[in-house]
């Protein structure tokens, strides 16, 4: 192994899922460079979370990124909207829900591009999932191959002819096959957390579609979730 | 004219490319949702023209979102790097220099994007032009299409088939031709704001990309820069 790895930057939002897209990246050799956006979401804990996971994956470098989106609203999580809820993952309102954040991955993956060109990484790494998702359109592959087309043509590398990849690992993953790859890489999913509505201590509030989906996949995964105050359930 | 006209967003940096590019979504007819990013650039000064060009364009919201590009650095325009001067703009040294800010553009179209999708715009102007410009790869028609692609798919309209469009309408036009569409349409140049590396006063360098490219503008344009302490040149 060389002292010196390829750079990444990897996106980190203190979910599980970022958590094992973080995971994944190391076990492929690369060298960490961890963002991470304070963007106005009620629940900015998820950051303690972030810096957590950054930390235990070795990040050579987080940058928490502060930027507002509640100057734009028009989502339950950046603005005075109340986060729905529901009893299981069946009673999830069918379309995009008003959790949706207005082209929040563009604005991440921009910022990934910038961080990336400072640091010459040619690779990004995002934790967006097709499968068991709250249906957001910038989660979707033809979304990440339209991002990384952009992104080649964005940078100065790139009008060199270098190519930018855009890696999301889990996008083609249930939640319980990402628990499982990220149980087989070590991933402390005790430091991570999901709930877009925690209470003023950060306990999860059970009934999101985020806490939802994690109860999901753990239960599909027959594990259990170490943070036992996730997701305890609407009962 | 109805009451009401399409909304459209319009990425203001208050330089005479942006102005020139408000008045022209004005003619075709927009309301102007203006945006400006205060971004850790050395020429913050140029806010302040941004916010009368907004203003006298008769903006009906305009918003200026505040990101630390100095987080990454890489860029003389948010890094502790001298801004190359010449004394004229046949020794602009060629490719990419280093006033080019990673994935400026990139950003900026990312956030007009969530800001068009919460107003349900459909459409973007930004003022990026490939003929006198310096060399910077997110200026290109190409960036600019490929953005487009992007926006469409990265949106919940965009998910029901909408399409988003990027409008650069000076992306041909060279910077006399600017000009002279902005004069036919009114714009008072006066306070707008070019240079890179102002003083302590706001007064221009005269001798950076920014201000050789205005001056070779209104010259060729035959006309006098309104601004006569803005470019005055090296001697």
């Amino acid at each position: 192994m060389s002292d010196t790895n390829k750079p990444a930057v990897v996106l980190i939002s203190g979910g599980l899922d970022s958590a094992t897209v973080a995971a994944i990246a190391k076990e492929r050799g690369f060298d960490i460079h961890a963002l991470t956006f304070l963007y106005g979401q009620r629940h900015a804990i998820e950051i303690q979370a972030a810096r957590k996971v950054a930390k235990a994956i070795g990040a050579i470098r987080h940058i928490v990124q502060t930027i507002d989106l509640r100057a734009f609203g028009g989502s339950a999580l950046t603005d005075d909207i109340a986060v729905p809820k529901a009893a299981s993952v069946e009673q999830i309102q069918e379309g995009i829900p008003i959790t949706y954040v207005p082209a929040r991955n563009t604005i991440f993956l921009s910022f990934a591009l910038a961080y990336a060109e400072v640091v010459s990484a040619s690779d990004i790494f995002i934790g967006v999932s097709a499968v068991d998702f709250s249906g957001y359109p910038d989660c979707r592959p033809e979304f990440i191959e339209a991002f990384q087309t952009l992104a080649s043509l964005a940078t100065k590398a790139g009008a060199d002819g270098s190519k930018m990849k855009i890696h999301a690992p889990l996008v083609n993953m249930s939640k319980s096959e990402t628990i499982h790859e990220g149980t087989r890489l070590g991933v402390d999913y005790s430091i991570t957390h999901s709930c877009y509505d925690p209470n003023e201590t950060g306990r999860a509030c059970g009934s999101c579609d985020s806490c939802l989906l994690r109860r999901m996949g753990f239960q599909e995964a027959g594990q259990d979730d170490p943070v036992t105050s996730s997701c305890p359930g609407p009962d």
